[in-house]
């Protein structure tokens, strides 16, 4: 499946934290740098979301801000 | 100014195409990826974006999607 | 490859209407009920849209907004 | 009180899971499709929401992306 | 009908900028503050905004974000 | 840091909820008005936010819809 959001970045599973709704997933995406995510509960446990495994981090670019110094 | 979006990402301009009220910013993060991020107009004005500048991607934990294979 | 976004409606392109950034989808997901989606004109070109063609409008169960009468 | 979103599906309250600050509501939109969504748990007691009754699930069109198989 | 958006500013219509995909509008809600929308140019329609008019700013919780000098 | 996000309002924190993931914030902006924000908990320790303490809500104006009586 093809989907619209125009961003993907590729990482390893750092962290989960589940919560009773939501979970927080941290993804190592290489040189140091970290994405946070929070999904709900129930997406983590569909994914089959492990640490260690390999996923990727997808965002809609209308969700991207920008910022400068 | 301290934000609650957890994610930042540097990187250096690399398009800016504006549109009458929408502005989209394609950011080369570094090892070949690229953000695509849609702002206003106003926004890529206010902020002064130019290509070759540098600039950061910020995303809210709970707009950042995972994805498996 | 499998999201975090728990909303998945079937469909068929009703209309397509492109703007300089953004475009314009509508799907019609049977019944009579429509779906419309804002996405990125050039995210509409990379997905081949077309009108008449199947497709789908996800959604992240946090953009879902719950009304009552 | 008319609202910007444009996308608005009728359906039955099916399930209610309450956390500390949010909740998960899914609602039943006909044919046997679902449609999940995560709010705060407040609107949902401010809403009055209960298993079996009418509701809304209400989407902005720039959070309704577009996926093709 | 009710909304589970929690957030809803009382304003007036300062300025309506139409693109062919999206709008943009500005309310001035007192006190000198202005917030910007942007939604889709046909919910603009629909809604029949006009400068002068009064209408609500309405977010989401989990879309307001929080900042710290 | 300036960001591309181009709604603030400046407040005091009136309460803070903390989740085991998410945070629920309720600044009070003047005039009797209040504004709810849910961010991670995580990043509400990391702005040291504290009851009575200043602080900006702030939206994207893609997250802001408009309404009309």
């Amino acid at each position: 499946m093809n989907i619209s959001a125009r961003n993907c970045l590729k990482g390893t599973i750092k962290s989960i934290t589940r919560g009773p709704i939501m979970a927080e997933i941290v993804l190592d995406i290489g040189n140091g740098v970290q994405v946070t995510s929070v999904i709900t509960a129930k997406a983590a446990d569909n994914l089959g979301l492990k640490e260690g495994k390999e996923a990727y981090a997808v965002m809609k670019s209308t969700e991207v801000m920008i910022a400068v110094d």
